[in-house]
């Protein structure tokens, strides 16, 4: 219901902004004006008037809340198709609509407020009392083609922002400005973690080493929290045969997403989409009996989706992701405890991050309308739908059943966490899969000597290394925990007299696998001791003759603590935060 | 002089091997019988005689050893067209080679052995008393298109090895049946460290855990000695735009060995041969000051070639080798210094792997008749190589000066050694580029505000990891140092009662950071213990009553020592290994 008034407020205000146009610019031409979200906006043709500047919006905004005062009535009638030529003779873009109207066969209606009247067919508030005159501001000018179409002219776009009062606005505005701060494509370049390059290529982003050390350091932690559980390493090619996808199923799934490699000598293959048919590759390898299993595999490796080209922009959208990606092959027997040591690494891998406290977790199961979207037989999937209610119960997840939302061969078990930001985040998974084994003739020798096919249990813990980076730097902006800061220690002599003694206390912190750099660029102690807190290094140590006299070093915090202390001490707090 | 008497000798066997088998098979038609590295091969069409079996090389053999023991006499002699058409009349093979020389006008030549002729142009030994009997075998049968040309009618070729006396041919014998003990891709199954998948397609290798852990070692010992020294590592995309490799000269120097990757939307990139360009674009994605330099950055990643279907096999040959990468961007000052770096980095590593010791180094310099091999001034080329040179001296290398072996951009230093079976490894390179940093437009600002190209060193340590690690397979023969074996321990539990007494060795030896496995699937002790010295587990570790009550394992290690000891002292020794 208030939705529903927030877009009738936001409607109204696009034909407010129409009129406003129209006063300032009487011979201007009227596009459309629909709701968009977090506001509306409004296309115009300046082209046979004075061409429109971001500095009129201001003057537009105090027309539209001058017409607001004037508590304006928007008033819906429907009309002839002749009496609509005749209200919008001089309108060619409204004429074009008509015709297009009327081709289908549509009914024509206007709403009318003060002396504007637009083609339109509502809803509006009844009058512009309703509308806070502080809820909304006109926001920017862009240039979009007439009906999206990049064959017909360029029109002239002007946003607005609108909510439903003046607090949900500045609400709004803080979330944007916070937004903005921690976009991670601004923090990736203030930091120094990514960059990418024209020649190379859009969508193809290049890791510096600060960026790289972050990776390094989540797959290192994800790595060994993984190998308690029995999970062993494998390494596999980024290029097979489409053959292998045919087989899997991926080669429809993915379709035209699937980039092509070829040679002039004849070579075909495709870039790998996904690493589960690697994996059954390799299990496959050799003979397997039931004390065998489980068998656990995982792997950190680039997979590639054929993004179109307008979409890739930032680590959210590449052409390649370095996706953390893990299968288990086990009896029916071992699904349960197998199942449940995939629960236990997603949950002691976002607890060292702090995001486990706020989640819930959908059992996402089958479009039951719609099997054909699915591989495998039903029998297999509801065996496994009832195996993850089972454990869902065991472990208290208290998992909420989401139909449609299984994995095309089977369902699963998905765990959603909040940013900083309150955005949903949903990346790990748990996913049971009976089909592929078969698809892929996978066996064991049993017990009894026959041959049975195992279960494949697919996990995701922190999804792609390129798509987690982006979240955590917006998560934390850029202050990362001390255990995941590339630089952990910034040290800062007061002069060049001091490098000898700065180089000092590096070695000893280094010995301790502290990560650890020297400012001393020739610039002012100020200047630098501002780079390195853009940097949000944890630590920053300032070193001069009386640090090193009395043995005891000056430290700023990132959080704005400044103390003394020796140089053991300090590798205590810093090990202490890991 | 000796090498010419063994083609002498290798020559005049192929004779009495076409002599032999026209003895026992007269209608046979002669093809060729050159001589090739370690003996000799003959073609013979056997089409209109009975056929060809393995089992008749002995026979074979025996006539040519009693040939032999008629110390017939080699004799050569030119002769006409018309003569030799004469005496070749119902050799048509021949009778096409006679026309092929007379085309070309060139003198005709036969050598006459006994009742044998052959045309050739000899050399021979003078008398068969100058072959050793007992030096030569023949060795297999094979299939042969007539010169090479699959349009032609397939022959059979009969292979010998020969040597200059039966020692010789002994050691040759030994050599051979080492490398094959030695073959990578034998021991890569018995020690189950990687393995190929027809469906995911040939050479494209997929690495077990074992094969996967010993990859992960050898990286990590790598990046840490490379960190010593100031490398950094990063991490870039395997898709470039082509234009990348027009601009570095890679796209003319592959050509159709780059892999093109394309999507039905219209993408249309390249899969890098090659790491170089994408590190200049790191470099170039900030402003960099003559204080920044030197920058060195380091990658392990894929790289792509398209290696012609027919050749790719093992671990030698693959689709993608990932390559082991480092360059440093410096100032012409710090030259010396970063070679010298980079020339320690090869001493630690090849120090480490027990290679060191027996080393060469090469100063690979221009092929100075043919500078259009090469990118760059010939100016920068004289300073590289007077400053590679000035290096060599100054370290006391005592490089040997090789034309013609630099790469595309400048001269460099290679290192070479020899694995345990005396083949020659040339992995290690360091090489000057004063060319790629000036097409890229590289620049810093130096001390006095000029803007100055740097130059670019390139580094090779281990190469390939897919090359290195068939290297030391081989080298190795799968006896893996203890500190670069996939299972350091494997602990038998003398029967299932002692399982719970080996899990908590395990854990112990776990916590120590040693990597350890239980062996225990039902099978007998004796049989379990063949399994753990086939995989050449460095310690095996057997469990029994006494060895719990008596708090002390029982030690067999690889080498046959056998031994008890406590946990602790087990832990010694293999971190003392390391």
């Amino acid at each position: 219901m208030k939705e529903k008034n927030l877009e009738k407020i936001r409607h109204s205000l696009s034909h407010l902004l129409a009129q406003a146009v129209k006063e300032k610019f009487p011979k201007v031409k009227l596009g459309i004006g629909p709701v968009i979200e977090n506001g509306f906006y409004y296309d115009f043709d300046f082209s046979s008037t004075e061409p429109l500047r971001e500095g009129d919006l201001a003057e537009l905004e105090d027309i539209m809340r001058k017409n607001i005062d004037k508590n304006l009535t928007f008033v819906g009638k429907t009309i002839t198709e002749n009496e609509a030529r005749e209200i919008f003779s001089k309108e060619p873009y409204k004429l074009e609509l008509i015709e297009n109207l009327k081709k289908k066969d549509q009914s024509l209606m206007v709403y009318e407020s003060g002396n504007f009247i637009d083609l339109c067919s509502g809803p509006h508030v009844d009058m512009s009392h309703q509308i806070d005159k502080e809820s909304f501001y006109l926001e920017r000018i862009a240039g979009a083609y007439w009906l999206g179409d990049e064959k017909n002219k360029m029109l002239t776009r002007i946003y607005g922002v609108a909510f439903a009062d003046k607090n949900k606005l500045e609400e709004y505005k803080e979330r944007k400005e916070e937004a903005l701060k921690r976009d991670h494509r601004k923090l990736g370049k203030d930091l120094d973690l990514f960059c990418f390059s024209e020649i190379v290529g859009a969508g193809l982003p290049l890791f510096t080493p600060n960026g790289t050390m972050i990776k390094d350091i989540l797959q290192k932690h994800i790595e060994e929290i993984c190998r308690q559980y029995g999970f062993e390493k494998v390494s596999t090619p980024h290029l097979a045969k489409i053959d292998l996808y045919e087989l899997s199923g991926h080669a429809k799934k993915f379709g035209d997403e699937l980039f092509r490699v070829s040679s002039p000598a004849g070579h075909n293959f495709v870039l790998k989409p996904v690493q589960c048919p690697h994996h059954t590759q390799i299990y496959a390898s050799k003979p397997r009996s039931y004390r065998d299993l489980p068998i656990r595999y995982m792997e950190s490796e680039k997979q590639y989706r054929a993004e179109k080209t307008g979409e890739v922009g930032g680590l959210n959208r590449v052409y390649a992701i370095t996706v953390e990606d893990g299968h288990t092959f086990c009896r029916p027997d071992q699904i349960k405890e197998e199942v449940t040591k995939m629960i236990n690494i997603i949950k002691d891998f976002y607890t060292s991050l702090g995001l486990w406290e706020d989640h819930w977790v959908s059992l996402s199961v089958r479009d039951y309308d719609h099997p054909e979207k699915y591989i495998g037989e039903p029998a297999d999937w509801d065996e496994c739908e009832k195996v993850l209610e089972e454990i869902s119960n065991d472990l208290k997840l208290e998992a909420k059943r989401c139909e449609g939302e299984a994995a095309l061969y089977g369902p699963k078990l998905d765990f959603m966490f909040r940013d900083a930001l309150g955005k949903e985040i949903q990346i790990p998974t748990v996913q049971l899969d009976f089909a592929t084994p078969k698809k892929f003739n996978l066996i064991y020798t049993d017990k009894d000597g026959s041959e049975k096919n195992p279960i494949m249990i697919h996990r995701a813990i922190l999804g792609s290394y390129e798509r987690f980076m982006a979240l955590i730097i917006e998560h934390f902006a850029g202050a990362f925990p001390t255990w995941l800061s590339p630089i952990q220690v910034t040290i800062l002599p007061i002069s060049d007299n001091f490098i000898d003694e700065a180089l000092k206390v590096k070695d000893k912190l280094k010995s301790a696998g502290i990560r650890v750099d020297i400012l001393s660029d020739g610039e002012t102690l100020g200047k630098r001791l501002r780079q390195a807190k853009m940097k949000k290094v944890p630590y920053i140590v300032i070193l001069g003759e009386k640090e090193i006299r009395e043995n005891n070093l000056q430290i700023e915090k990132r959080d704005g603590q400044s103390r003394k202390m020796t140089t053991a001490e300090l590798i205590d707090c810093i090990l202490d935060d890991n």
